[in-house]
C-alpha cells in the first residue's frame, strides 16, 4: 500500500461475496487483508479487533448484515451476533438499525460513504478550534482505520495540518494494544504530519512542561449529557488536561451519540482478557473509561461544535429503531 | 530461587572480586545473575538497568567503588563513572560520598544493610497510615529489588499486609519497561499479597469507580521543598489521586532526599532512548517526572511521616560531601 493511500475501500469493502478488511492487528508491520464470508465471521473480526473503532465497527456490521441478507442467513440471528460483538460502542446497533429496511450492499456502502463524509465535516469544525502552531496530543486511534476513512480526531489533525495550524502531534502509545504507536503513528506518517510516540504515562509530564496545547480524541459512545466513553486512559488525560487548563476536544460522528443513555454511568465498559496485558500475572483490563462532560471543552460532530450544557447542545439523532 | 527468598544478598553482593547482581532486565522469566568486575562494569549495569531503583543503584555504586579500591583503579575516575551512570537519582552521589573516607567492602556492605534497615523502619511508619481493608495502587517497582531488600513502597505494602490492613494491590504495569508488571507483581506474588496488574492508563478509571483507597510510590529524588521525582507516570497518578481525594504517600529513605536541590524544577529528568517504546516510529521517552509537593499527602522516611510544609518537616540529611 502506498503512503497516504488509506482509501475507505482499502479499510473495508464488499468483494466477491465477502467483507474484506485490512487486519488492524497486523499493522504497521504487515498489511494483510482478512476475508469475512458470513455475519458470524464479521462479528468475530470485530470481537477480535481485526476491525476496530466505533464508526468502523458500525460500518463492518452494516456490511456483515448485507452479506447475511445476500446469503439468505437468518437476519435476526445475524443482527444479534453483530450487535453483541462488542458492548461499549453504540455504532453497531445504530448501523444495524439503518440496515433493517434495506439490507442491501448498496445501503451498506452508502452508510460507509456517509460516515467518511461526516469525518470531513467534523474535521473542518474541529480544526477551526485550533490556533496556529498547535501541539496536539491524541490517544488510541481515531483515524481513518477507526472510522472507515479520514478519521475523526486524526481527521481533525489532518485538516488542521493542511490549514497550517498544526505544529506537532504527541501520540499516546495506548496500552495494552498500542493502537497509538501502531495505527495512529502509521497514519500520521502516511499523511506527513510530524509526530512523536510517548508512553501513556508521559502525557501529564509533557502537559506540566507546557508542551501540549490541546488534547483531541474520538469517542466510542457519547451519552445524552455529554459523558463520553473512549479508550481506557482518556479519562486520566481529561483530568490532567483540566488540571493544566488545556482544552479537551472530543471529535465523533453523530452515529456515536446515544440519546437513550442518560449518562456515562449507564455505558457498559468492556472488560477484555488480562492476557492482553500480561500472561504471567493476574491482570484487569477495562478497554474503555468514561470522561464526564464537565471535563470536555467541546464535542465536535459533523453538525458543528457543541459545548456544555450538552443535554441541550448535542444534536438529537434520529434513531431508526 | 524460592518464593519469598529475595534476600538482600540475592539482589546485590560482593563475591570473589566482583559485584553480583540479580539481572532485573530478565525477571520474572529468568533469574540470571550478572557479574561486574570493575567500576566501569558496575556503571554499565546501572546504566543498562540490570540494577535499578534509586536506593539499589546507590548500593551498587558503593560496592563498585569498593571494588575499584580493591583493584587499585583510579578512584576519582571510578567515582565519576559511577556518579554519572544515571542522572535523576541522588543516591549514587550520596552513596559514593559515604564511601570516600573508607572505600572498603565492609563499608559498602554496612551501607547496604543500613538501607534495608531504613526500609523496615519507613514501612512501619507508612503502614500506620493505612486504615483496614485498604486497596492500594503502586507504580513502577519500589520493592526489594529497587532498594537492595524489603522495599520502600512495597515494603510499606508488605508490612501493612502482615498487620492485616491491606486488602489488595493494583500494580501499574509501568511502561515502557514494565517494572510493575515484571518486578512488583513478582515480589507481591512471592510475598503472597493479592494483586492485579493494570495498564497505567487504567488507574484513573479505577479511582473514579471507587476502587483505590491510596496511592503508594517510591521516589528517585526528593527536593528540599518536597517535590518528588519518580518513574514517569507518577505525576499523572498524583493529579488523578488529588482529583478524587485519594491520598498519595511517597515512601523513600533519607538517602533519596536532596536538600541541595530547592525544587523539582532543578531535578534533571533522564531522557532514555525512544527505542524502549517503539522501533518503528520516532518516540520520546522521559524516564521520570516530578510530582509537586502540593499533590503529596505525606512523605515517609525511616525517620517518620513528614507532611507539608516539607521544607520544615523533612529531615535534614547530613551530606558527607
Amino acid at each position: 500500500m502506498g503512503r497516504g493511500n488509506l482509501s475507505p475501500e482499502r479499510i473495508l469493502r464488499l468483494e466477491a461475496g465477502a467483507l474484506v478488511v485490512l487486519d488492524q492487528r497486523r499493522l504497521p508491520d504487515e498489511e494483510v487483508e482478512l476475508r469475512c464470508e458470513s455475519a458470524a465471521e464479521v462479528a468475530e473480526a470485530i470481537r477480535a479487533l481485526a476491525v476496530r473503532g466505533a464508526p468502523a465497527i458500525g460500518i463492518a456490521a452494516a456490511y456483515g448484515y448485507a452479506l447475511a441478507a445476500k446469503r439468505g442467513e437468518d437476519l435476526e440471528e445475524a443482527y444479534d451476533l453483530l450487535a453483541s460483538a462488542r458492548p461499549t460502542a453504540v455504532n453497531l446497533v445504530w448501523a444495524l438499525e439503518q440496515m433493517r429496511d434495506d439490507p442491501s450492499p448498496e445501503r451498506a456502502l452508502a452508510l460507509h460513504e456517509e460516515e467518511v463524509a461526516r469525518c470531513h465535516r467534523m474535521a473542518s469544525y474541529a480544526a477551526a478550534l485550533f490556533g496556529p502552531g498547535v501541539r496536539a496530543l491524541t490517544h488510541c486511534n481515531a483515524g481513518g482505520l477507526a472510522t472507515g476513512g479520514y478519521g475523526s480526531a486524526v481527521g481533525a489533525l489532518r485538516t488542521a495540518w493542511e490549514e497550517g495550524l498544526l505544529a506537532h502531534v504527541w501520540v499516546d502509545e495506548t496500552r495494552p494494544l498500542l493502537q497509538g504507536a501502531r495505527l495512529t503513528a502509521w497514519e500520521l506518517e502516511a499523511a506527513g504530519i510530524p509526530h512523536t510516540v510517548i508512553a501513556d504515562a508521559a502525557a501529564a509530564h509533557l502537559m506540566s512542561r507546557g508542551e501540549v496545547d490541546c488534547v483531541v480524541t474520538g469517542a466510542d459512545r457519547i451519552a445524552a449529557n455529554g459523558d463520553a466513553a473512549n479508550k481506557i486512559g482518556t479519562y486520566g488525560l481529561a483530568v490532567a488536561a483540566a488540571h493544566h487548563g488545556i482544552p479537551l476536544y472530543v471529535v465523533a460522528p453523530t452515529s456515536t451519540l446515544d440519546a437513550d443513555t442518560a449518562s456515562g454511568a449507564d455505558i457498559p465498559i468492556e472488560e477484555r482478557s488480562g492476557a492482553e496485558l500480561t500472561s504471567r500475572f493476574r491482570a484487569r483490563n477495562p478497554a474503555f473509561d468514561v470522561t464526564p462532560a464537565a471535563l470536555i471543552t467541546a464535542i465536535v460532530t459533523e453538525e458543528g461544535v457543541h459545548r456544555a450544557p450538552f443535554l441541550e447542545s448535542l444534536p438529537r439523532t434520529v434513531r431508526a429503531g
